[in-house]
């Protein structure tokens, strides 16, 4: 059966997450009823990340399973017709035989925004996690070089996981003052930004480990611990040996890279 | 009696408007609220610009007259802990005596956002109108520099307005491609992105002005009208001539001149 590949971006405010749950509402369920309006059929829907209740996307890449002989250009049309204002699809594409949004991801990058500033935030109030003491960035992000490589993050994973193996791979972990991401885009950075962003791409994440990761870096960044604490609760691979779990409001899934891209 | 001045900036999407009217959410009811829960004071309160039901602010200012003893550091942080969380309160200072929110000001700038892109708005969608067809901005941008000077502009002007004279000065158009406003700052110029602005500075507008100027430009813009139609509009001195009213949702007052500042 073909797969098709969407990439979407969603405002998570009003969602109760990605994954469909009776009664609830969720990208998965709002994506698959759009689907079934616009071809009759009941998809097969899978996403790179399952991202919780509150967390934003502006790239998560769905695959559909469909016989519909709708071409890709006609489906972009219909299922943005279709969908509510909060969820856009970016483009559709027919995936190679086989395709599994899933399995075949090789990386994801998330972003994670403080608003540290001593105004609140307005236009962005629902994007970001509003800290007003200043935060140390530089600090941040020199102890955020120390996640970077094949580790095992089980000092990094929330309870409630039903992951095997706690090893994942870093590739980048960066904080920076960054800007707004314009709209459905990625945005520049910008040293005078009221906000502050931390974006980690890995090969893999566990259970709230991006907001986990978030919450450490803010204990460091406040002062309340120094930057060589973030080695020290990596290689505990005790989820109390961290810091707090960061607000979802906060997290946005930025992308997700394919082998042939 | 002294007077506050308050710059503030508000998501106007849940407000009707600036101006107080009974039974209904405005920022000068929830500023007014805010104030007497704090000081005990029914104050005055005027801001500069009385933006319509679902226009933003960046940087409206209100000037309060009161007689607290409160300190502008200590309104600061009160007003901005009970004001709701679409407005902030940017700065608080004692103005010089005499100060009058709207008879000082001598000039105001806005921001008219188009989102003009194959792909929804997502993150911004309630701060901009969003208009598919792709838009000519160098046409869009010569035309509106007819309207640079001293006019009489009765031919943008909405019906239902008490203004005695349809005279006014308008110090720049310039129309562009931006990328988002970081939070409750002003934002950068980016020829990539998939907003248009259309800024717009002038001694004062006459009512819906900046709105219906900038329907009359997207006429231009998408090739139905020439350029030179918007002299032709201008010179009519007649709302018919002109083209439609933007809505309100694409709409933010970015700031306000005052002479000693």
């Amino acid at each position: 059966m073909p797969t098709f590949k969407l990439t979407t971006a969603y405002d998570g405010t009003a969602f109760c997450g990605w994954q469909s749950q009776p009664g609830r509402r969720t990208v998965q369920g709002v994506v698959g009823t759009a689907w079934q309006a616009i071809t009759g059929e009941q998809p097969d829907i899978t996403a790179t990340s399952r991202t919780d209740a509150g967390v934003h996307a502006a790239g998560q890449v769905v695959g559909v399973r469909s016989e519909t002989h709708l071409e890709p250009e006609q489906l972009f049309r219909a299922l943005n017709a279709k969908l509510p204002s909060d969820v856009v699809v970016l483009s559709v594409e027919l995936a190679a035989d086989g395709f599994h949004a899933t399995r075949d991801a090789i990386g994801k990058r998330y972003r994670y925004r403080i608003h540290n500033d001593r105004r609140r935030p307005l236009f962005t109030r629902h994007f970001v996690w509003y800290l007003p003491q200043p935060l140390d960035v530089v600090a941040m992000h020199e102890a955020g070089q120390s996640l970077v490589g094949k580790h095992d993050f089980a000092s990094f994973q929330s309870a409630g996981s039903d992951r095997k193996s706690t090893v994942r791979t870093i590739f980048a972990v960066e904080v920076t003052r960054g800007i707004d991401p314009p709209a459905n885009g990625t945005g520049d950075k910008d040293d005078d930004s009221p906000e502050i962003w931390i974006e980690v791409e890995g090969d893999g994440f566990l259970y709230n480990m991006v907001r986990t990761i978030a919450g450490t870096l803010v204990a460091i960044g406040s002062g309340r611990r120094p930057a060589s604490w973030l080695a020290e609760v990596l290689a505990a691979a005790d989820r109390r040996a961290a810091g707090q779990t960061a607000p979802p409001q906060g997290l946005t899934l930025l992308k997700v890279n394919f082998p042939r891209n």
